[in-house]
């Protein structure tokens, strides 16, 4: 049965471009809320919707919503449960994630959408789609609601140990994310750190904001931000590890937890206040909300085969939808091909191993002649050590350190 | 001139215990500030205090504030300028800083207070006072206004590189802290990651959670914690690197801001809101004051022979006065003596190189002949690389990767 195509999705994949897989089996609140949210985005967004999961199901579903017959289905029998990290992805290969990755691979979709963990949809997405040639690490990119316009993160989660040259490459990611989303023509990237200055920063980082000041095609760089920066609209991409980015996501999700806590408190504190306080309080939710929705709604891994929106697992139906329309927004933008391009333009060498733009110079005489000739310019470095050939490594579970590749410690193949 | 003992303090001296060190030359507001607020902290507190700074504007604000020859005074000339970073401490042996800690060293201050950059405070604290015996890195930690109980967090910005010792360490720093400031016996310590299970987050990390989980002598090691969990009260003290605690707290220091606006953006729009509202942003403002105040109003530098407490550096008076108290109680609280007792029972032996708890045990073949006898059984390998000197490598200016001490790349000396 998995992956079996109903009549319904063979016909529309001729009437168009290709549409958004959405994983109906990832969440909290099950596939109902999900299948309800890809309803919404098909009758208010106008977007083309393959739901993947367990075909009855989304069939009784469907028809409850008026909606029988009127969206594709593909049949997948498993799903990655809530509580599975990585290593799922080898183990479920034919879960409801693996089969819309591997719909989107063969051109069937347009994008992906799913709201399972984080760690599993990674894996999976890594492991199916493979990494974007030249690309050395995928990274999550979420937006933050800051005024006067957005701010993009990244990465929120994807890679948790980098080198420098990843942390540039995220650059590239960001600027090509703000351009297909934000439509800015040249967006200011910062790179986040402990201190405005240069020359703050861990090891890792002093070498990015070097590789990254030294001018990068593409990339509007803007200098160091700090945490606060984050919120301040000052850059349009705030560039990271997936560590700090991941720590500094949750961390915004707790300040804004506590400071609703607050208004709350001071609501059933004082009665006078409650007529007033109302609204503010409102606005305070909203806010949080803001942030729940449209950032861990909206999480876009960036720098594979394929584009794949992450929702929150917690997404109510309205997150969903929203999802649904980025993902159709990002494959109509064709995100893939600006982020491949934008990669390609910079130039990271490092100790003469890692090439892109001066690969034709200085570097040629240094390769062993015995290597085996690469296809087209995009460099073989990054491609021989391409995310989806290292088996799951995302999200921290199962991930190894990118020094690995250098030699430095025998990889633990899982 | 510099470091001249007024003769009012050669007397109190002999009065009691030592006084706090107060450099009155950093912060944004000039030293009458800081002033206002030693003078409270005596007033309101009984703190007993030396002032540190030019002895005549001391004297004569002194005077003003009707307190002339009731403070002792010891003149320094010089003051790190507030964009002055790490090498300041080289290039200003007698800088307000560096006589405080002189203070410190020589018994005649027992803790010190100053409210310059935190890179310069850092480096000449490290510099002037030494790390402790045993130490890898100093850590500042910093108390998180949570409830129903405060947090600590650290580090909060003073090493960016760490090892998975280093963060063992922290553990031990931070369980000391909690212990004499929040007055937990014993304070439940988490790790700061990307996931609450075992096995997330990067690799030093990772192997930190190991040490942790294995089991350390006087540290309740609680499991990992995420961002949002870091003002969730769930534990008593949180662990991290100085770059991810630095951004996580600038983060939240945004986040209250961004929350403020929100409600003053609420307050502005909906007149009918005044009244009620009024009290919300009170509270709300109060909130962030208290972060302001509580966090980078008491910083405090761990781990070297003194204890340096960093107010912040846009410090008003009533947090400088907090800051002399803190000082006063954490150094009545035998600070340095408690982290020097909990970082010596800590176990974290790796490839037989770094070695406490088991140096009388399989370590002790393996070591070379020919290196020195240590004095003590406090682990001479830490020793030979404390902070102190190595010159100014703190808070990202300068600073050093802690991997350079495994031979993987040679220093680069400043």
């Amino acid at each position: 049965m998995t992956g079996r195509t109903e009549p319904s999705y063979r016909t529309a994949r001729r009437a168009g471009p290709a549409p958004v897989a959405v994983d109906t089996m990832g969440g909290d609140h099950g596939p109902d809320e999900i299948i309800t949210g890809a309803v919404a985005a098909v009758r208010e967004h106008g977007v083309r919707l393959v739901l993947v999961g367990q075909a009855p199901r989304i069939r009784a579903r469907l028809d409850r919503l008026g909606m029988a017959g009127k969206i594709p289905i593909v049949h997948a029998d498993e799903a990655l449960s809530m509580d599975e990290g990585a290593l799922a992805s080898w183990r479920k290969p034919r879960s409801s994630v693996a089969i819309a990755c591997h719909l989107v691979k063969q051109g069937r979709a347009s994008a992906l959408v799913s709201a399972g963990t984080t760690a599993g949809v990674v894996a999976t997405a890594r492991l199916r789609l493979k990494g974007q040639q030249g690309v050395m690490r995928p990274a999550i990119a979420v937006t933050l609601p800051t005024r006067p316009r957005p701010t993009v993160l990244l990465d929120a989660g994807a890679t948790a140990d980098v080198k420098p040259e990843t942390l540039v490459q995220f650059a590239a990611f960001g600027t090509a994310y703000a351009q297909v989303r934000l439509g800015l023509a040249r967006p200011r990237v910062g790179l986040l750190n402990i201190g405005a200055e240069p020359g703050k920063g861990d090891k890792v980082t002093k070498r990015a904001y070097e590789l990254l000041a030294g001018g990068q095609p593409g990339i509007e760089f803007a200098g160091n931000v700090e945490g606060d920066g984050l919120l301040s609209g000052a850059v349009d991409v705030v560039v990271t590890d997936g560590f700090t980015g991941n720590v500094a996501l949750k961390t915004l999700e707790g300040a804004m937890r506590m400071a609703s806590a607050e208004v709350r408190a001071a609501l059933t504190a004082t009665r006078t206040a409650r007529v007033g306080a109302l609204l503010q309080r409102r606005r305070l939710l909203g806010l949080r909300e803001r942030f729940d929705s449209e950032t861990y709604g909206g999480g876009v891994l960036l720098g594979l085969n394929g584009t794949v929106v992450i929702a929150h697992g917690a997404s109510h139906a309205r997150a969903i939808a929203s999802a649904c329309a980025l993902a159709h927004d990002l494959a109509a933008g064709r995100i893939v091909e600006k982020v491949r391009e934008q990669v390609a333009a910079i130039r990271t060498s490092r100790f003469g191993r890692w090439t892109h733009g001066d690969r034709d110079d200085k570097d040629k005489a240094a390769e062993p002649p015995a290597e085996p000739s690469a296809p087209d310019a995009g460099g073989d470095e990054p491609t021989a050590k391409a995310p989806g050939e290292e088996g799951p490594t995302a999200a921290g579970e199962g991930g190894r350190h990118e020094l690995v590749a250098e030699g430095q410690e025998p990889p633990a193949r899982p």
